[in-house]
């Protein structure tokens, strides 16, 4: 019962640390082999390196398997390296193609290699073969290749003894059966359960669909996603260039792709590098944090250096007019919050296509008449606070000038930023807010400093 | 093919135009009704009123069904009005009943009640008069009420014929079969996989499976989302106290529900109210997006004119060390940034459920030494460039030791105050940047000015 998860997952961490810690191996064992393979896993991870050992050998092979694809690389590599290659690829040999692919491709060339020459099933190891290459993050990469073929002058009764006897034997995937000519070209696609409830001596041509979906080998995963949860279908086959189906993705997959690259954007939006792990991030080494996120910082520290530069050569202005320094914190981080703002609508409306590129005039004038409205609410605001507070209407005037035109700035840098960067076809999300921030930050101080140095004589 | 979607969709659109201004309305019938709904919908959302009236008038009854949960409450709410209620209740009895109360839910209370007493089908009437009650973001919310029941004791071929004529007639789910005894209580679970290579003179009872994941009714759609792509499942059933089954969510909804999920935190994050709908941000009214994105912004305003009258308290410390004014957007930026990177992490963790509030202390000590790390090595760069570029040593140590201040204030903020909003069972997400942006700016300036003030003897 989910309701229940959390505390049974905190009970079973406990159990497990308790059954080790007493060496009550045989309980231990019966513990492990029956749970979900997604609560051991984590567990597992937390425990010190002979804990994860001994718990690992105390699983049964297809349990111990499927615990595999949940854990991290490292620990994967941790128990190549103990158990032998003999005995993992007896472990490798009992999961899905698809995911004995993912473990296979980031091992070091040497295991990699000596791995692929003892896999005992051929079958598992030419599709392996044939799936590691393709590059990770393409549909070819997420591709299973466990599903069922049918040729369409098939009757339906033979098709489906066919499907019986091969969905007993096979984890193959059979919410969907996909129909083929004889040089493998997908012609047609049935699902399990119109082929149950069609005519046993109808051909399976008659009730089969011919208008089918499909990606490219070759295509982004993030297409595969929209594409299977734009059309709601519960899998997708994927074709080459000539038609031949050469294999499928799940939808449990794009829930995969999906929060990954969710994580992805998230986190590039706000200067974390992309190429790191969200896992490891949190709780692995520093330094692979610092890594992570030092670049963004560097670059933004080279911005406000700049900045820096630019307002150090107005310190006769400063010293002339202190008060209107004060207000300079106000008038960045207002438009820096207006253009993350910006930025992140137009980030995600191009992910969830919400935004077409075809539109941009459209998109930037939308955002251009917001800015003005937001611009002219927070100038006047502010204008009137400066006015009050130094009892100066001129400070009052200067503040929510600049403040109305580093706002619109900010709106036209987010908007134009990101659309600049899909047309270039790099990833949008790349127009991180610090960027955005920083070059407003040189923007709005020098644009302030100027029409401060000019209203000087009415400033005290 | 999705590889031509982009460019399909845009000869969609503009081949509707073109049909509909030489009022071609049988080929613009043909053309409509050979489309994915997916792609319908949201070039009639671009037609003026009339094109979308016409448009969806030329629709079949089942099409018409799927087009309209597809398009925006405020285009489903004219089409009611210009159709009238009675052809409005004939599309909706099309439909699946979650979508059915979906759209039936947000209706004003008068069409509502009317388009109730006329739903032509009396079982889809009383699945949506149940439906209707549960909030829409709760397991009951999400549900389907479209799936079959099965006894344990049928012996495996009656099941299997059952299923049959079942899924022959309804629109019923059948990717897993749920087994339930003579109360209704959820006792099994099958795969229409398992039930077709299973022994047809068997008993259900000996090939289902008692080990069943279920959410409750009252759950929320998030926790239904995250058992489900936990456990790779393609639907889950949903029970109420008492374990009578009620309902099923299927995966796609969950894409469903990620999607909008996601868009929210990514919103919240940057400082856009997450009760506004993102189709609306994008392309709706100007005063719309205003609404959404003002909250914060007068926020930062609030925050930063108490930066102002701080700063403006120290005036004559200005005036003495203009320089020192010239590094406030370096320390504000930097801190800032770091402040929202482990923001990003801690919410996003806390999201996924990477980060566990057991290890509150754990991770905040790790985010410490990250802040140390990060903190040494940008104070040491700013420090040389602040001593090089005005030949001032101590401004280098000033700004240095202000800066490496800041940022660690920057990751114990950033880290406590998603974990505090999570504690109180409150959005983590809530903890958006602006409002640590806004708080660093406050705590920064103070204690920079504060030490530049102190060490004014030694800087020119």
């Amino acid at each position: 019962m989910p309701v229940k998860k959390p505390k049974q997952k905190q009970t079973l961490s406990e159990k497990i640390t308790e059954l080790l810690e007493n060496n009550q191996d045989y309980d231990l064992k019966d513990l492990l082999n029956d749970q979900y393979p997604q609560d051991i896993a984590p567990v597992l991870e937390n425990l010190k390196e002979e804990g994860k050992i001994l718990c690992f050998s105390l699983l049964d092979l297809e349990n111990a398997g499927n615990v595999l694809t949940e854990l991290s690389s490292e620990t994967q590599m941790m128990l190549l390296k103990t158990l032998g290659i003999e005995k993992f690829s007896g472990i490798i040999s009992q999961i899905d193609v698809d995911d004995a692919t993912d473990i296979i491709i980031q091992l070091p060339e040497k295991e990699k290699s000596a791995l692929l020459k003892i896999l005992p099933d051929p079958v598992q190891l030419a599709h392996v073969q044939e799936l590691i290459h393709y590059p990770p993050e393409s549909a070819g990469g997420r591709m299973s290749t466990d599903f069922l073929r049918l040729r369409s002058d098939m009757t339906i009764h033979l098709a489906f003894n066919y499907v019986r006897r091969q969905a007993a034997e096979y984890k193959a995937q059979v919410h969907y059966l996909y129909v083929v000519d004889n040089t493998n070209k997908l012609v047609g696609v049935i699902s399990l359960r119109n082929l149950i409830c069609a005519p046993p001596n109808d051909l399976v041509a008659n009730h089969m669909s011919t208008d089918i979906l499909t990606c490219k080998v070759t295509d982004d995963q993030e297409n595969v996603a929209k594409t299977i949860s734009k059309y709601d279908l519960i899998a997708l086959p994927i074709v080459d260039e000539e038609n031949t189906l050469k294999g499928i993705v799940t939808i449990d997959d794009v829930v995969d792709i999906l929060n990954k690259e969710t994580t992805e954007d998230i986190y590039q939006s706000s200067g974390i590098s992309d190429k790191f792990r969200s896992d490891e991030l949190i709780s692995g080494k520093v330094t692979y944090a610092v890594r992570a996120r030092l670049p963004w910082l560097l670059i933004t520290l080279a911005g406000e250096a700049i900045a820096a530069l630019i307002i150090a050569s107005y310190d006769k202005t400063i010293i002339s007019a202190p008060i209107a320094v004060s207000f300079m914190p106000l008038l960045s981080g207002l438009s820096g919050n207006v253009g993350g703002q910006t930025a992140t609508i137009m980030v995600r409306g191009l992910v969830t296509g919400d935004i077409d590129l075809k539109n941009t005039a459209k998109h930037i004038f939308h955002e251009l008449k917001i800015g003005i409205l937001i611009g002219a609410i927070c100038s006047l605001i502010t204008g009137l606070i400066a006015w009050l507070q130094h009892d100066q209407p001129v400070l009052g005037l200067v503040v929510a000038f600049a403040l109305i035109c580093s706002i619109i700035s900010a709106v036209l840098l987010g908007t134009i930023f990101p659309i600049l960067l899909q047309c270039f076809k790099k990833d949008p999300a790349a127009a991180s807010s610090p960027i955005i921030t920083t070059l407003l930050d040189i923007l709005t101080f020098t644009f302030y400093l100027v029409i401060v140095s000019m209203s000087l004589r009415y400033l005290h």
